[in-house]
């Protein structure tokens, strides 16, 4: 499966507080590292303030980087309803910002991030950043949301490709039937 | 406080299979009606197909009517923690949709509703809408959603027109010093 144009993917791990973001361009099985970066979420700022900083950050990333496809992490923390809720506040904010470019959006949860990048489910999150460094071959280890970002586009390349069938035996699958490359 | 041009709101009640939007107009004290309807995520659909409908209708509501500010309701409905995920998602993708025309954007709780439209925070759903119909002197009943985006783009009016100390003693007040008028 090799292609004349990468396959630019921009990951996203959303939160309430402070998004992870990756941009890789996946070349066949090779994988380079474009761009990564944390949206922090002023505090103090009203909800309305903060998801516009979400979405403009967003915005401004798919403008620049123009990728071809987003993976997403699904995450679930239940500390209490109103964290809850804040977290599906900014994650469907997330979302919104990239099928507003109708950029097809992928879902990964935290366990198939692991399972893809390190090749088990129960990783520490140390283990993912390092494998992260490794297999882009970055010179620094980027932030912990960053390289959550870049692991989530690593997990939808790697799913795709036939290298996670060495890793993950569930691996190769096609979600929702719209992957097209 | 009269103005020349009436000040148009749009206010948005969210759900995450149902999102219902109200448009009024407000001229001094009085209100008239623009619009309503609700927005159904279809059935089936992924989440970020679910987003898309929310934000793209939510989008044209925009374009369309040209409202000036909105009102969205603070709902919490804590049946789960998916479900609080995916209410805080489409409530997050729905303000995203707002913010992204850069839309003053104003939250009022369930309860804060119930006291500006009905003049107490235990009104039933069905006084809601009752009210609705008479400040806005409609020959119909909107649907339950459409009638709570209308409800809370009123309660925005009320609260920031000196009628809802009327019924409310703590109306009045400015929430976040953005409000203009």
């Amino acid at each position: 499966m090799s292609h004349s144009q990468p396959t630019r993917i921009l990951g996203i791990d959303p939160g309430s507080r402070v998004t992870g973001f990756g941009v890789i361009d996946v070349h066949g099985r090779e994988h380079h590292y474009v761009a990564s970066g944390c949206i922090k979420t002023p505090t103090g700022a009203s909800l309305s303030e903060r998801i516009a900083v979400i979405v403009r950050h967003i915005d401004e990333i798919i403008r620049h980087y123009q990728p071809h496809q987003a993976a997403i992490e699904q995450v679930f923390v239940n500390v209490n309803p109103a964290a809850t809720l804040m977290l599906g506040q900014a994650r469907g904010a997330a979302i919104a910002a990239l099928v507003m470019h109708d950029l097809p959006v992928f879902e990964y949860t935290a366990l198939q991030v692991k399972q893809a990048v390190v090749g088990k489910g129960k990783a520490a999150k140390e283990q993912v950043q390092h494998m992260v460094v490794q297999m882009l071959a970055l010179s620094g280890t980027p932030q912990a949301d960053a390289a959550d970002g870049l692991a989530v586009a690593l997990t939808h390349a790697l799913r795709n490709h036939g290298l996670a069938s060495q890793l993950n035996p569930d691996g190769l699958q096609v979600k929702r039937g719209r992957f097209q490359w």
